[in-house]
Formats: C-alpha cells, sequence, structure tokens
C-alpha cells in the first residue's frame, strides 16, 4: 500500500463517526475504523493519535477561526461586536457540515469522556478569546464575560442549527441568538 | 476509636487542603489526610468516597442554593433577575470561606484532572438553572442564555474575591460583574 492515499484523513474521518454512531465510541477500534476506509492503522495512526482525536481534531482549526474573526474586527469596535465577529467567522467554518455536526454532537452527547473533552475544548476557546479581547485593549473583566457571553451564544445557535429539520444556515442563528442575549441581559 | 468523632469531616477537609497545597493533589494519600486529621481512614472513607470528594463535596449545596435563590425570585421577575437572585444565594454561602476558597481554588488550577472535573461541576449548574427557569415559564433560548450569563457573572466575581487583598464580600462583586455584563451585551 502506497504512503499517499488520497483523502484518506476524510475517508478515516467519516468512517470512525459512522462506526461510533453504529456501535458507541467506546465499542470501535481503531482497526474497525481503519478497515471500513479501506485504509490501515498505520495510516490512520499516520493521521490521528488516537480515536479521540478523530472527533476533536477540527477544534484548533474552529478556534482559530473564531480568534481570528475577533481580531479582524475593526478597531474600536465594541468587545461584544467583536465577539459577533468571531461568531461569523465560525458559522462561515461550519457551513456544509451540518449533517457532520450532528453525527458528531451525537456521539459526544452519549459518551462522558467525550462530553468532558467538548467542555475543556470551549473552556479553552474561551480563554483564547479572552486573551485576544485583552490584546485589541479590552480590560478585565469585560474581556472574559463577553468572551463567556460568545461561547454561551455559540452553543445555542450551534444547538438550533443542528437540530431536526432545521435548514436556516448558521449565520443568522447566530445573530439571532446574539439578539436574545441582549434582550436577556437588558432584563427584558 | 469512637465511631463518633467531632468535626470529623471538616477535619478531614482541612487536613486534606493543606496537605494538598503542600505537596500536590497527585502525590498526597488519604492515609495521610486521615493520620494528619487524627483520624482513621476508615472514617475517611465514612464521609468521602475517594480523595477528589473531598475538594467536590460541597457542590451539591452550592447548586442547591444557587437553583433556591432563583427559585425565590418573584414570579414575572425578568430571567436575568432570577439569575441575580441565584448570585445572591450563593454570595452568602461563600462568606467566611474565603481563605479556604482559596487554597481550594489553587489545588484545583494546579491539577488537569481536578480542572476538568471544575468544569463538569459548573456545566451541570448551567444545566440545572436553565431547566430551573423553564420551569419558571422562561423560554428556550432565554433560560439557557440567561444561565450561561449567571455562570460567567459568577466566575468573574468569585476570582476576584479569591485575589490577593481582596476583603469586599462576595456579594456587591457580584452585582458589579452583574452590571459589567449588562454593560458588555449593550456593546457599551
Amino acid at each position: 500500500m502506497s504512503r499517499w492515499e488520497p483523502n484518506a484523513r476524510g475517508r478515516l474521518e467519516q468512517a470512525a463517526l459512522e462506526l461510533y454512531s453504529e456501535r458507541g465510541f467506546e465499542q470501535t477500534a481503531v482497526a474497525e475504523i481503519a478497515r471500513r476506509a479501506g485504509l490501515t492503522e498505520r495510516t490512520f495512526f499516520r493521521h490521528f493519535a488516537d480515536k479521540r482525536e478523530v472527533l476533536f481534531g477540527g477544534s484548533g482549526t474552529f478556534q482559530d477561526l473564531f480568534v481570528a474573526g475577533v481580531e479582524g474586527a475593526p478597531d474600536g469596535a465594541a468587545p461584544i461586536d467583536a465577539i459577533a465577529g468571531g461568531l461569523e467567522s465560525v458559522a462561515v467554518f461550519f457551513e456544509g457540515r451540518r449533517e457532520h455536526s450532528r453525527q458528531r454532537q451525537a456521539v459526544i452527547v452519549a459518551n462522558a469522556e467525550l462530553r468532558e473533552r467538548e467542555l475543556i475544548k470551549l473552556a479553552s476557546l474561551a480563554s483564547a478569546m479572552t486573551r485576544t479581547l485583552r490584546g485589541r485593549g479590552v480590560a478585565d473583566p469585560a474581556a472574559s464575560l463577553a468572551a463567556e457571553a460568545g461561547i454561551a451564544v455559540f452553543k445555542v445557535a450551534f444547538e438550533r442549527w443542528i437540530a431536526d429539520g432545521e435548514e436556516h444556515a448558521m449565520a443568522p442563528l447566530v445573530r439571532e441568538a446574539l439578539a436574545e442575549l441582549k434582550a436577556v441581559t437588558a432584563g427584558g
């Protein structure tokens, strides 16, 4: 088998997600993922450290995009508007990935270890966004409050976006959730 | 040794926190905690399932108080005002516990497993508060957004309250952090 496999990473991700959905994450072995993808275990380990990383390999990209969106907001934008920029940026990242995101979320919700890993991912994202806002000159605690608010908005929009039958793109859902947060905190 | 030990639970907590601070959580054995407290391992296990539970044994009370404060808000109060009621309620819980809270936080920050457990505790609190708000007739996503906002406010106020040299009680810090969240989300 050649070292180079066309789209090996994508095939492994797809095979892993199918197997995790069918049998559960715990009950799936790396050997089975490789077999389903028509690849070897060795190829699997060239792309992923372990079977959990298949689900979290995109976390770095997700965080980088969120941060880049915040950094790219106009100078002097209010912190919450910079966060809105980050939300727009991640909304683009998710387009075309709804079915994949639904499957991934179902696998994660079903497993305590994966739920914990997801919490850590979001906590790390909140820290990164707080640092980015500080870098834009936002004082504490406004930086961390805006970052946490942004994550809450993202979670609400994401849940809606993957709901059965939902067809709106993520961008309008994110804007709607942000407007709802503003209404809630205004005490409306 | 008699089955009944005066304030055994409190003595074990104090001994555990001292040892975790001195040597690190990983490097402390239950036998050492019991010895430092002048009690037996058997007594330790009558009070705690394991050495991690010493740090999280109060989580249930903390959550119950937060929820009770939300439930106790006047009928028809806006969700964020109900959350403010929960925050007032937990602020009372923490009074007199600042030094203990500082030590506990330092132990948790130093250990990845404990940081994860703390994230799970807060996620569970967010779920409980969301359910409580729904029970008060608050629709989604306002319920979850208000709950997440409340946790963000709590985290900011708590960090300030345990900061070196801080002498304000938690209640005014909580009110200040809530006001800051409102200013941030208003885009001020």
